[in-house]
């Protein structure tokens, strides 16, 4: 399995040779579109005339969980700017060609600063290159995608946005979790374990509700603080959770508990990012509904 | 266009003819994923050997937003089983020769009851058929897709589930309103207008909370209801808020306005179902980020 690497900043800022933005672009989004249709429905035939930065949502992990858009554009990058939490799977389907840079984005360890992934964006776009900005995810969702939008529009520079399926529906359905429920949750809230200024201020009343499920993203390395201070709030010690680490991978790993209980075992366990904490009656349906353990063959094999 | 057809159940019902039974499952598959890769990573060869249903999400409507593995399943189906806010341009995919039965579930006018649908899937499985059960968005956000998972699982159907693109991650994406942002909200909420027992009560105080983006799903008929109480709740009437009608299909609008116009705004307006309600500060960022409508083509078109 290829290994991530931080590739060089200035690779990316030196010459673009004439080939390299000549790539035979559309050929995998004809052949894959014609195979899957037929074709009554296709994508429009249109070409950037000049630099345009796609934010792309990658998915949870697996790469059967890519849109067919996002495929498609990954086939057709010229540049290619990833985060941690893009899986190596996914990054298979890059175009061999298209150069990679790695924007980094893991908790504590960031390989490019956001100001210089906006920067970098933008001096890309300006040389006249498809780029394509790949996230975790959905790029809508805790991937700041907003900030990175903003940035290109202050600065006049074309994008376009391409949701993903978010970690949360991701791990939801191959734990076997359903985010609602008729009668469990009538509601679903995702908050984010890791803010801007380093703190973990939550609005914890609001997340300690009963009748809803809470999904807390990159809040793995807080689970004490964030499950006690939910705990606090007022919710039932007893209320089913689990931690969900990889989701979609072939490595998932499910961690189920209490809220009053998820720390201790997720400790135990030693489950680390990325993660995800599941928080609601709906984790206990995992007993019945937990269908990829009975699966007859891995999700997905290197081959 | 095609136009959604409701087709006799007892079709669904009858002798299935042995052809029927022995689709060419898997070629399209196989140059798809051929065509997008070349291949190192590939889906795992497996097939049922009894009946199976697979609960898949359908995205929010672009085609293009379908996950890989979604429109796989869809060229292998032998039977779908398809809801309303399922689009026309996605059931284009689906293999032609699949048996097609509508589930209904227009607000309001259901052509199968929940129960019916249920027995339904369990049938055709029992059958040995490859069921597809198609879902708009994602089927385990308000598809009522752990209710059929469950109801499959207490009768020993096998069944997996596949996530898809929830609609307000579609519609998040292409009206240029990220659902987080980290000034402005650090928390998401998705919310049925449409609950069990057909009334309207939700968690108000939780709704009306500050800094955080607020979704609600199938709850334009009910808009000035949902409005007013966030307002009656606390949250200023000031607030940025939008209808996002029919979301990332060729004829998406978007109607902005504030939390406390919104309703009066919609209803001139005369928005629809399928229709979301975003409620937050991030709507307001759509002035800068609406680069739908400056793209040089629409997003998919019908040839």
């Amino acid at each position: 399995m290829a290994r991530r690497r931080r590739e060089p900043l200035h690779r990316s800022l030196c010459a673009v040779s004439l080939d390299e933005r000549l790539l035979p672009a559309g050929r995998g989004e004809r052949d894959a579109i014609a195979a899957l249709d037929g074709s009554r429905w296709h994508a429009a035939p249109w070409r950037p005339a000049r630099g345009v930065v796609y934010l792309v949502g990658a998915g949870p992990g697996d790469p059967d969980l890519l849109t067919l858009r996002a495929a498609r554009l990954m086939r057709e990058a010229e540049v290619v700017v990833y985060d941690y939490l893009v899986s190596d799977a996914v990054l298979g389907f890059v175009n061999p060609r298209a150069e990679r840079i790695y924007a980094g984005k893991q908790q504590g360890c960031h390989a490019l600063s956001q100001n210089e992934i906006n920067q970098l964006l933008v001096a890309l776009a300006r040389r006249g290159r498809r780029v394509l900005r790949l996230k975790g995810g959905d790029p809508f969702i805790f991937g700041r995608g907003g900030e990175e939008a903003e940035f290109l529009a202050d600065r006049g520079v074309r994008f376009e946005v391409v949701p993903g399926v978010t970690a949360a529906s991701g791990a939801s359905a191959y734990a076997g979790i359903p985010l609602t429920h008729r009668d469990r949750a009538r509601a679903v809230v995702f908050v984010t374990g890791h803010l801007k200024d380093g703190s973990c201020e939550l609005d914890w009343p609001m997340l300690a509700r009963p009748r809803q499920t809470v999904v807390i993203y990159m809040g793995v390395t807080r689970i004490a603080e964030i499950c006690g201070q939910i705990v606090a709030h007022g919710l039932d010690a007893a209320t089913p959770a689990a931690v969900i680490e990889k989701a979609t991978t072939p490595k998932q790993r499910v961690v189920p508990a209490t809220v009053g209980t998820l720390a201790e075992v997720a400790a135990a366990a030693r489950v680390r990012p990325p993660a995800l904490i599941v928080v609601g009656e709906v984790v206990s349906l995992r007993s019945s509904l937990d269908w990829l353990a009975t699966r007859a063959a891995p999700l997905a094999e290197v081959t």
